[in-house]
């Protein structure tokens, strides 16, 4: 199977390793590297039918008529899923890579494990030099939700079930098969964060989960869990949070305490307020940063499927976002 | 099953919660509580036949004529197993407790990942308000050790298999069902060190144990792991570890992490310099505290087993210490 061209554009990652892996499945001349802003040459830009890509200008991909499809280099597409560059005939592939989802879980893990083990408040202790043993629940009394129940949420779930923990998750639609208690849709989201100590949210950024977490919703967590919560961890998207109601949640005790990897503004700024934020753990969008080995051979049999016309189910709903 | 009288000692836990749950199960005339330094009359001792008990000074169980069996409130059962006030005929029952097994596997586990997620280097950044991502390797190339393969250590390997860490355990005899390498015995710790990127201790403190993690086996875990170990997460005894090794080891980047619950002396004096070693994160021995609602009832039903004449599994070899 031959792909022809392919433009590989990786935002600020070092495009190296990038280049070095995809060659082993594309040959040299026809991997395009670009900067993500200036195109190439308008004749090579006419054989390309296939991008790479993480976050570009808007723009960059009217360069390419050709294009048939683009692959997101991260979990989450709505980089992709809205551009107006992005003819509706051109096809967003979602690329689900075991490696990238068993980051983001054993991120979300260790964060929920840490509050409701209230590491937060041993490592004051620990900095005070102070033995200071808490009263601890047990994890079948910890009620985690899992606020987005797809490929995300259910690796999430499978280990905190393993862990013991009271789950259940929300979904935009109802999941029968779960092995959970899955909540479908708005109408069922307050009775879903009414009965949620800790938040996880790893929902894909679409108009209608934009600003999800904010003041309403922390309000509505439950407010007696026997652990102190109520936490929120966010490993999906800076654009679900709204910051200001973030801080001050934190701030006036509505919520206990948060795991944030994603911002509105990334790098988030060092003067950003929430870097102080009381029982904040920020992590720098690491959860589950992509690697070449383990993702490119998965974009590249996806490219393959794809180019041979096979049916592929992670084909980005345009309408729905995700 | 009349089980006559039972002493019960937890050492500085309240004994409240404790009495109010075994008095579901034994009446309140039958459950003497003890200090565990003063002893009941001696016509009360006489007809005591079981006791519950955590730390208690030696002699205390030479009050006793008619014990026939002692269960530890805790996993570990050292501070019963070579008591000489303990004739050699009273059984010690070692409690497994799934809930206290689940408490010990999610603290491993938060550990686990928070070394192998660089979470302390996270912190120091967060502190300084920078943005600082840092390379990360995947959980299959991290080799995490499982030094004791017991009920601690399988529960702890099976979520940690899920989480797509590359395991092994050692144990003091080869478990040929395991579903992970386990080398065994005294003449295979070498190559399971070397093997090793993350070590987690979960051993019963016995004689052949006490003073395990010390500088020649800090010196002989891997020094080539991706993730900049080695690491050391101790929740097994304080006994296990020599804490100016442990201390000489971070300092000088023997060791680049460690996690420790357990200490020589607890509570761990303020004083005690290793509060502030490099890149250690202290729990006050909360890693696995029992709860008496999930643990007495799994006592009793010991207690009752055992009165009746049942053989149980869990029945401490004294020879071996565990």
């Amino acid at each position: 199977m031959d792909l022809g061209k392919v433009v590989l554009t990786v935002g600020d990652w070092s495009p190296g390793g990038w280049i070095e892996h995809l060659e082993r499945y594309v040959s040299r001349e026809d991997v395009i590297f670009s900067d993500g802003v200036t195109p190439p040459e308008p004749d090579i830009c006419a054989q390309v039918k296939y991008a790479v890509a993480w976050k570009t200008p808007d723009g960059f991909f009217s360069h390419f008529p050709n294009l048939e499809a683009v692959l997101s280099t991260g979990a989450g597409v709505d980089h992709l899923a809205r551009r107006p560059d992005l003819a509706p005939g051109v096809a967003i592939i979602r690329v689900i890579d075991p490696d990238l989802t068993g980051r983001v879980t054993a991120w979300t893990v260790m964060n929920v494990i840490a509050h409701h083990r209230q590491a937060l408040a041993y490592l004051d202790a620990q900095r005070d030099a102070q033995w200071r043993p808490l009263p601890q629940s047990s994890a079948p009394d910890v009620r985690v939700g899992l606020l987005g129940y797809g490929e995300l949420g259910q690796s999430a779930a499978k280990v905190l079930g393993l862990l013991g923990y009271d789950l259940a998750g929300w979904a935009r639609t109802p999941k029968p098969d779960a092995d959970i208690a899955v909540f479908a849709g708005w109408d069922d989201l307050d009775a879903f964060l009414a009965r949620t100590d800790i938040l996880v949210c790893l929902l894909p950024l679409t108009d209608a989960t934009r600003g999800i977490l904010n003041s309403d919703l922390f309000g509505k967590l439950a407010q007696d869990g026997i652990t102190g919560g109520p936490f929120v961890i966010n490993g999906g998207r800076g654009g679900h949070q709204i910051e200001s109601d973030l801080l001050e949640a934190l701030t006036n005790g509505t919520l206990k305490g948060a795991s944030i990897d994603v911002f509105e503004e990334e790098p988030l700024p060092s003067d950003n307020p929430l870097w102080r934020a009381p029982n904040i753990l920020i992590t720098p969008h690491t959860a589950g940063m992509s690697a070449p080995e383990a993702l490119l051979g998965n974009m590249v049999q996806n490219l393959i499927a794809f180019a041979s016309g096979e049916t592929l189910d992670n084909i980005v709903d345009r309408e729905a976002g995700y």
